[in-house]
């Protein structure tokens, strides 16, 4: 199967009706590249599952082109140079970058970022100073308008950004109730990350969970999940709430639309605003994202944690877990076993 | 029935399911109080329809606190003061204020506002030089941060508040599309108050209207009836939208729930937000807003049209055309008849 010199791929097979199947992909093989000017030949280490991912498989209209069928499924990835053709990076380097479900890539050197790994394991480029860090950051602090003293609820809370979310959030002064599905994971985010409190989607009534955690109503809701937990979050809303729409992953594989939220005109009633954003958008803010990211990190300030599963060959069955909720943090393809 | 020293009010009988009926009100009559000190009392001429009007009759946390059953209907008013014991305030003064669905009011003079019938009649400070006029003003000038080359499109275009939106947008160098009921209507926003077009969704398919007339999409969305039409809109918005909502009379008497936008998700796709908001937040900046109203005005830059209907004894049924969408302009009530 695996040889050295074999490049294996993820390659879109056909488009997913609902959550994908093995058949929806394709494992290829072919020969490792070879860089060009300018390129480099990176060994993937890590590959990052993340909910924008059954987006992308979608076709038409969307804030980033769809994967077409055929192609190399679209994901962000952490590795080492193996050869370079590119001044700015030589073999040995640690690096990450969008280059793919496969185990090696050759891509431009710009689109490749250098990763200090005395910093932080190279894994972590791919959650808190990585997209997910990024998402957390601009999400909360630009979109949501964050300021001390704000109630804030956050929507899968001990997932790659929602963990990360409720963290700053209490860094900068706030008040944090986070939404996760399990005793485990609630009291995670209480205990470990020091959140206010928790609400139990699988097992309590999360409307009144909110009434109860936030009695003078949500400032910040920081939304990953949509459906009717979101709908619960309008109808708490305080006045000037801001909703922020990051993602709606319990939606992505509706295959009978999307749950609409019925409580919109909260928005009226409490002068509220929602609002969508896509990280891509703060590129050039991202120095001023991973510096702070970097040093919280640094004065152990957050915790950030992996759900690391082995074997590239488990990709497709990987990335379900996204959708079952049965990660534990972030999601991580580690392309070798040990 | 009446006679000269008797106040009629029309005072909430009952809560309305649906559409409010005649046994929802009570018409009463009762002595014309006497001015206290700093009082003065008003001979109300003009009396204001307003689909928020619905709303107020429910019962339940608003953004305002609702009319309660036996309390005389909450609406603003415009008349001429008769006794004034407040040093502001004389006799023959014209006044406008929220004095409720009544013939005459005894109000703090701090509750009226002095209105120059010189710029404008008396009824004008009911829609262009009033609530209207202000929600229009602030709606898209702040709420929807309204720029020049903007799209804006904007539903209940010929009614006070839309048709106001739409002549602000125009004044601000953006391209303008309506959406309004029937061909008089459409013709209306297009061919007196220049509009660049308008969409008939009695007889039109809005969506692919919005498409036609929209082809880089929706930059602003002014949404005062919500339903379908909002998701049209949601669907059409170009990147950084804004949907400012301001109404959702296509809602206002539904019995089953509100229509809820399924395509939501659009805020995060094209990096929009959807803002609500409520003009009496607006209060400290009412000056600013008449100021630049009343410029328009004088120099025949805004039309205003109003749809007068006569008789205090027809409030019931006149508010009932708002929800018809039967109205023709801004919808107001006058006390007598000629």
């Amino acid at each position: 199967m695996t040889t050295a010199n074999q490049n294996r791929q993820f390659r879109l097979a056909q488009r997913p009706q609902g959550l994908p199947k093995h058949s929806d992909w394709e494992l290829v093989s072919e020969d490792i590249g070879a860089p060009g000017d300018g390129e480099i030949l990176v060994s993937i280490e890590y590959i990052s599952l993340d909910p924008a991912m059954r987006g992308w498989m979608n076709a038409g209209r969307s804030y980033i082109k769809p994967v077409e069928i055929g192609e190399v499924m679209r994901a962000g990835t952490a590795g080492t140079v193996l050869q370079s053709n590119h001044p700015d990076f030589a073999e040995g380097d640690k690096v990450s970058g969008n280059f793919g479900v496969q185990t090696h890539a050759v891509v431009a050197g710009k689109e490749a970022r250098k990763v200090d790994t005395a910093i932080a394991p190279l894994e972590a480029y791919l959650g808190v100073l990585g997209m997910p860090g990024m998402t957390a950051y601009f999400g909360l602090t630009d979109v949501g308008a964050v300021k001390e003293g704000d109630t804030v609820v956050v929507s899968a809370a001990s997932g790659a950004v929602g963990a990360l979310v409720g963290q700053i959030a209490k860094l900068k002064g706030c008040r944090v109730v986070g939404i996760a599905g399990g005793a485990r994971k609630c009291s995670y985010v209480v205990d470990e990350l020091g959140f206010d409190a928790a609400i139990d989607y699988k097992n309590e009534d999360v409307y009144k969970g909110m009434k109860q955690h936030c009695p003078d109503g949500i400032d910040v809701f920081f939304d990953n999940v949509g459906g009717e937990i979101l709908d619960f979050a309008l109808a708490n809303l305080a006045l000037n709430g801001r909703v922020v729409i990051c993602g709606a992953i319990s939606q992505y594989n509706a295959t009978d639309g999307m749950y609409a939220p019925k409580n919109y005109m909260s928005l009226l009633v409490n002068r509220a605003r929602m609002q969508g954003f896509v990280v891509f958008d703060y590129a050039d803010r991202y120095a001023e994202g991973a510096q702070a990211m970097a040093g919280w990190l640094s004065e152990s300030k957050i915790k950030h944690r992996e759900d690391i599963v082995e074997g590239f060959e488990n990709f497709p069955d990987t990335l379900l877990k996204l959708f079952e909720g049965s990660n534990f943090g972030k999601l991580i393809l580690k392309v070798e076993s040990n």
